[in-house]
């Protein structure tokens, strides 16, 4: 690792050129959440993914980089966005891609995960795009598979490249592209959300102001890990959401899930929009210029007004685009991994 | 626009180079429906279909001129020919493809049509595909959507690119490629038929002699417009099966779904096969060497017999081929719009 | 075909280059089953495996041998391995893939097997893999398609590519890549056995002392078939595990599927694992390093105990990678066929 440039110098890969030629050490084997990445690695991150939106922005978005290399994409839950985001992504950096939807596939016979993965890897792939309803799958699947997992959202635990997508959105849009101090509210189911456990790990390592808020039968469970904090680093809890929104310069609005109400911790879609939904009224407490942010796919009318959603402050669809570049990013970096001996 | 050779020359494009070096201006972003091309504009279609089939004769298929062009196919019905003749038609001109079909997604999820063409711009789709069970779908995407929206078939109302394959496959077949004055009928469920809907305007506008027959609960609608015609150019009516095939140049076999049972519609398929399928004895009404259509898939036994599907006068499987090369066509000159400013 | 080197000499292709320039001919148009290859071509098939093998090992495994030309996966079954298997063969052999899961794809609306190989063909595809339910349908697709059809299993009847990856992995393993004398298993539900009915051919081919064993209600029917031979050449058949595992050189257990408790075969899945199920106990009767194999998906703790499927004998991965390198070998060799005229 003599020669390695860290992660924590300022230096950009040379994103057409493979990442082995790189003088940039990668440490880590899988992607499977963000709490174990350090700020200089989550830098390295936003600058490799500010190379590769210059990548996108030429006529053809392409780069050998991956040439040769095998990526499987093995969803277990139905995905447009992540699941062709990743698809685009590695197709981009010259990857070859394997499509497995699980739910459609022999998966539905009863083979185990583990068999599975085995199988996926005996067939050639190198790199692993995993998404799965239970929180864990992919740490399982890390454990047996030799190349890269990346984790495409696991159960309610880890949304790792939304989470880095999220925080690249909000880093290119902030004064100074810096959070520090900033006011961020995530707004709305927490109870049952990935994307706002992996977004806590990286808004408050970004130095983030962090709100979170929602119904209390939906932010059950964050009481104490607000006061202890991800990695010692706080955030706050609240049911108001005018508390919350008031000053914000970020609002995330989370999608609220129709079968919440089934299971009695929603009194219905229409009193959760009435008392949640992110309204053109409610977000005039935040700052003139806050920042408005969805993961998708959006329940328009309900935790965020279609005004809002398609106004001129939302940045919803550059969440979008940056999902395919903050991926490219992440395929880069792992596929030049160099682990510590 | 000045030095642009109009639609109206009898220049060819040069299919192995890119769109944009072409002499000849394409003058519309998107192909929703057939109606509003001209006769020129149709026979540059056509003639750029010819460079395509030749292409096709190719020992490697395939032209560059898309290379780098991110095509996605939104599907959101099932559907196999026209699916796949998109996809290998994007292909043969070495786009980048992408597929989604809707029904497995997480479009599932009640995301919004405008969402979802919105990200999947976003995600960098150029050209979208889309078929829908709504007509007039690919109008609203067309509204949003950045690139060019090119319609696979949109509820009752229209399929351009079935109607431009066959158009083609006639015009092919025909003696000195002219379908003026030509009794072309087009046989079966008109009411349910987006392929009817714009065959009517393609058939009309090439001159030939324009028969749609059926049931009369099939038929309902037509009335009016048989009578106003297409831009003015009338075609006939009739529930007679013996008056719409005798003569007839060309007799296109439409699909009879079961559902229509359901909806009281039709008595029964069996009725349906009795009174209006196309058999060896009614098609012997028709010119000895009428072509017989059907754009699939079809039910052998109902609408045609199998003896018919597969005899020396059907051109069912060079629709099929047409269909690849007239998608390649279309996406080339889409691909090189110049949208008058 | 004078200037042929026949399957019989020791040539290996040299599979970086196209097959139509290989002094080695192929004779068959398709691959719908192994009984008609003779010794010399399977010995020829395993040859160009190994060549694949290499091409697997490579940094950039692929080769342009196959560039351009159309291949076709229509599967009417839900699949991971096989589908994604040939789709990984055909790519690293530079083709070009369409995938149609026939489930889900138009052809649920009840158009013919015969119109469906009719319309793929005219969609481009040189080259057929193609899984049904029923027996016998590629046989039927392979009367009209032009191209090759491969058989990527049908009904209870004929996987080949199977039982060649299966040989070439015994082989691989065996001293002196000899099956000969070998005593080799096949143990569990032959009755409803494509894996089984093609491994019978290759294995009894290649000299194999060839057992199968199972409850008398999954062994029906071969009583006949065990007396007469594959091509005249015998095997043996009982009930009895312990006679069968007995200083056996390979184990192979197959799938248990649960749906044959429904249909009274089975009294339960527990009781299949206690009288059937391959354990480290019924394991040590056979020979100390005998392989343990199973053409997945795995019920484990069914048909096979996870420790011998994950143990130092099981031979299981291998088989799903050399399933890939078999593919990419019958892929090039039928691209290649010279059809004695």
């Amino acid at each position: 690792m003599s020669t390695a440039i860290g992660p924590d110098a300022a230096a950009v890969p040379s994103v057409d050129d493979v990442p082995e030629s790189q003088p940039i050490a990668w440490r880590h084997r899988h992607l499977l959440d963000v709490d174990r990445l350090s700020t200089d690695e989550l830098d390295l991150i936003m600058r490799t993914t500010d190379a590769m939106r210059e990548v996108l922005a030429r006529p053809i978005a392409k780069v050998p980089a991956l040439r040769g290399r095998a990526v499987t994409i093995l969803f277990y839950e139905a995905s447009t966005r992540t699941r062709v985001s990743f698809e685009v992504a590695a197709k981009n950096l010259s990857a070859d891609v394997v499509n497995i939807a699980a739910s459609t596939s022999s998966v539905v016979k009863g083979e185990s995960l583990i068999d599975t993965v085995r199988t996926v890897e005996a067939l050639g792939a190198q790199m692993l795009v995993m998404r799965h309803s239970s929180s864990g799958a992919p740490y399982l699947a890390a454990d047996i598979f030799s190349g890269s997992v990346l984790n495409g959202g696991d159960g309610w635990h880890a949304h790792p490249t939304q989470a880095l997508l999220d925080l690249y959105t909000m880093r290119e849009r902030m004064p100074g592209g810096s959070l520090a101090g900033r006011k961020v509210v995530i707004l709305g189911d927490l109870l049952h959300s990935r994307v706002a456990r992996s977004n806590i790990w990286t808004l408050t390592a970004a130095g983030a102001d962090l709100w979170l808020c929602g119904p209390a039968t939906l932010v059950r469970g964050f009481e104490a890990w607000a006061n202890r904090g991800a990695a010692g680093r706080r955030f706050h809890l609240t049911t108001s959401v005018d508390e919350a929104l008031r000053d914000a310069d970020v609002v995330m609005a989370l999608r609220i899930q129709r079968e919440r109400m089934a299971g009695g911790l929603l009194p219905s879609m229409r009193e959760y929009a009435a008392r949640y939904g992110l309204t053109r009224e409610r977000l005039a407490l935040a700052r003139p210029d806050a920042l408005v942010m969805h993961p998708g796919p959006m329940n328009e009318g309900v935790e965020i007004a279609p005004d809002v959603a398609a106004g001129p402050q939302s940045v919803i669809t550059d969440q979008v685009t940056n999902g395919v570049a903050v991926r490219m990013a992440v395929l880069y970096l792992l596929a030049g991994t160099r682990v510590p001996s």
